[in-house]
């Protein structure tokens, strides 16, 4: 066992035999499209890529050694690149391209909480940073430390972490483990006749840990809630002690610290345990495709659909370069407009009511049933994103994605705006690109607006798009919206942290951080610079 | 105008005009019960109240009226007695009895966030502790600022500081000041059709502020959920400078701060504004009555309501003792058992399928339907509670609350171990009792329990009450509640709060104060010891 590897590919999403090429039909849209033919562009071999030398020093290894066991301590070659960085895009292309710079010194993969409180004072007392890592699915930047002013990096793997501790069927309460990734948690919890609900694209690979370190939201969001909201207890592992918040459903004893913990990405010490809010398996699923004749108008109906407590368990709505595309979930929409799938997961009346009432909104509202088709299609696809875009990278292809979300009120200036801000990033580069957008995540007060770009490689992808994601960002913020929905600050967003919360806000988290992590060993430069 | 008065008495809850005598058929029930009669014990007046002198320097006093003119500086003996603590029964019997040693030594009211600002550069200046005052209702000893180590206090009135700003329609948003009361924010927001949906007992003089700096939580929590989950954005006028959070319906950038704000019981800052998430008037009100035989049985009813997404606007579910006295909302129950209210406000289409869903499960679980009147006497009197306990006082009877919240699972235990404390620590006072409990508050994974305790007051009930009340938090701790479900830590739950949020939770606290508070003027001794 090299930690949280489970098999795949170490310069891509899954194992070597879900690798599937570019369908040819998105090879001719694609030339189509931007004009430009696909070229194959393969990783280098794992010998080829470029590791920096190893510095953890001999005794600091043997005091980690000491503490969790010699077995768990790793820095070959593998384990060293399959711990490098996460899984942007621009994280995949410089893996590819044999440049594994970012890579931890060694990877150690603690039993339990004490082992793990325990290689924070072995970390702390020889000045190594401790990369918290979970399923190392970040598209932010959050594995990639800094390596100035440390001995050394340490990726702490959660792997062995990965059990599901406990059930209280009565209260609706699961403890977990960190390392829990998301099929095993739902295989164990179905066990007890439960489901946690929460399923981001990153499902199949990401961890209980890394969903509460990155505030992550899933696809039944709109029914069952972001990941934050189903976190009633929380554990922390820090290099002051251990830190134990969630007594109740709910509490008036001074600000809640669990919505401090989540969302802290492993700058605040390691997350060891989760107490989580399950949900019984549902007795109907039941998910279905509608057709509506443009993104604004339809927007405006999941407003209605929020706001008067309507909200299917899915909704998720395409514009129309994403639906022509055939992502919407209904396959290639000659007939144009906008494709929306509800998804509805719950007891069967609930389901049946529900439908009933959305149904007939919707109707009202000109929307064409695409049925159950439609729907089913979208499920078979909901986790292929990662996939796509691997079978897209080689071929020379690039694609990558940004989220925010914002107020009703601002949602249509700022889809225009981001929209508008990455159209001309892309022609200020002279890159031909396509820009899709969907909503994935509805409120009573807003939504989220999850962008998709696709363009060629070109050179020097990595430095144009982080010109791209900068316009974007900009846009973002002048818009009002947030620089991140669901994917956490990492490196990325900490340029614009300080439009989010404010000076003051920034100084805040410091002094906790300083509070928690004396040291500065906890995910040097993630969250906070 | 001499600030959050509002024409109420100085020793107790409302105006003159609704001071009520106890009623006869309490009297008889209390000396039946408790062996005890009552006898007139009437506060003293208002030149009798003991106050000590004023400490506010010349100079420092010049500085403030400086900022907000000298209209706005009060320290006239009734301005300060009525800025003295807030409105717990120890408060009150303090009061009564002419002691006003904790009153502030002046009374301030700025006008708006730049005026709180720069009272607090002069505060900070001239060493002043600052006493962000609301409604004055703080139950737990929120107002009862240490004042040692500074060199006076100040209560800052935010009674000026009561506009709705704006109203987001589309985004059902709307941003209110801190000064606004309960009835005056609800009559403001239906003029623009929408209504906030929370209504704790104090709902008549409670403020905004007060809501979100004590993580208050209203009668209508089970269908419009908590005061923070209706907050979007804060902003905080803070030694520091302003601090505004909240910029989209959700975000992943970085721990949420406003929960830190949430719940910082002025420690932090001055609450200026607050962006709450509205709701429309509700198309259908109704709430009805229903018996069930046992407390314990009826409330794994609420369990499954809760756990099924099929609660109510309201559920309050009594204890067989709170029904036996009447005071479960459908008069005195000759018949027994436990009373439940329950209570449908909003589309009249949810509220007839919800009622349908919701009465089949009662009747199931031979729940026996008490009708619309018992709804309705509740209704009348579901602010009543403060004044019935003058009436009590005015009679030399003693009623005081406590409440806990814990996980279903737990929930039994901690209401007999709670229960069975207070009457322990009753007997072991020589005080006969009666102690009753409702659940207010539910949760798909667990409630509320609001004790009520009422007693003859005897010698010395101050420190009697300070040995139950620690009897009863306690049982709380050991039975695995919190020590507060929404009345804040203040002072009086200071002791355990560490037992909640740990030795770390302790220090994190500590030092998000000391960023934004470096010199330590902010409502000291409150929140942290």
């Amino acid at each position: 066992m090299t930690g949280s590897d489970a098999g795949t590919l170490w310069w891509g999403w899954g194992t070597p035999a879900a690798r599937t090429p570019l369908p040819a039909g998105v090879r001719s849209l694609l030339a189509q499209v931007l004009g430009v033919d696909c070229r194959d562009t393969p990783p280098v071999g794992l010998d080829a890529v470029r590791l920096p030398a190893v510095r953890l020093a001999e005794d600091a290894r043997a005091a980690l050694a000491g503490v969790i066991g010699p077995a768990w301590v790793h820095d070959d070659r593998e384990s060293r690149v399959r711990h490098c960085r996460g899984r942007s895009t621009t994280d995949l292309l410089r893996l590819r391209a044999g440049d594994a710079t970012d890579a931890p010194d060694a990877v150690i993969l603690p039993a339990c909480h004490d082992e793990v409180l325990a290689t924070l004072a072995v970390c702390a007392r020889y000045r190594l940073a401790v990369v918290p890592f979970g399923g190392g699915t970040s598209v932010v930047g959050g594995l990639a430390a800094a390596c100035d002013g440390v001995a050394g990096v340490i990726a702490l793997d959660t792997a062995r972490m990965n059990r599901l501790v406990g059930v209280d069927a009565w209260s609706q309460l699961a403890t977990a483990d960190p390392g829990l990734r998301g099929p095993a948690l739902d295989a164990a919890l179905a066990t007890h006749g439960f489901t946690l609900g929460h399923l981001p694209q990153s499902w199949e690979y990401a961890t209980v840990g890394g969903f509460a370190a990155t505030r992550s939201s899933g696809q039944a969001s709109a029914g069952h809630g972001r990941f934050d909201s189903m976190v009633v207890g929380i554990r922390l592992a820090t290099p002051v002690g251990t830190w134990e918040l969630g007594r109740a459903p709910a509490s008036a004893a001074g600000p809640d610290l669990r919505e401090l913990v989540l969302g802290s990405e492993g700058a605040f010490g390691v997350i060891t345990q989760v107490r989580l809010r399950v949900r019984p398996l549902p007795e109907t699923i039941h998910y279905e495709g509608w057709r509506l004749a443009d993104f604004t108008g339809a927007a405006a109906v999941l407003r209605i659909l929020a706001q008067r407590d309507l909200l299917p368990t899915v909704a998720r709505l395409s514009d129309e370069v994403e639906t022509a595309a055939g992502l919407g979930g209904a396959g290639p929409a000659t007939a144009g407009g906008c494709h929306l799938i509800i998804g509805y997961e719950g007891r069967a009346g609930w389901a049946a009511a529900r439908r009933a009432e959305v149904g007939e909104l919707l109707r009202t509202a000109g929307a064409a049933a695409l049925g159950h088709d439609a729907g089913a299609e979208w499920l078979r696809g909901r986790f292929h994103g990662p996939y796509l875009r691997d079978a897209l990278l080689d071929a020379g292809m690039f694609a990558e994605t940004l989220e925010t979300a914002g107020f009703w009120s601002a949602l249509p200036g700022l889809y225009a705006g981001v929209r508008d801000a990455i159209a001309a990033a892309l022609a200020a580069e002279d890159v031909p690109g396509v820009v899709m957008c969907h909503i994935s995540h509805v409120y009573p007060t807003g939504a989220s607006l999850y962008f998709t770009v696709v363009c060629p490689q070109l050179d020097e992808p990595v430095a144009r798009w982080g010109r791209v994601k900068a316009a974007a960002t900009r846009a973002i913020v002048d818009g009002g919206g947030t620089v991140t929905h669901h994917h956490a600050v990492g490196t990325e967003h900490q340029p614009w942290l300080a439009a989010e919360i404010g000076d003051i806000g920034l100084a805040v988290l410091r002094s906790v951080k300083d509070t928690l992590d004396p040291a500065g060993i906890l995910n040097p430069g993630i969250l906070l610079p």
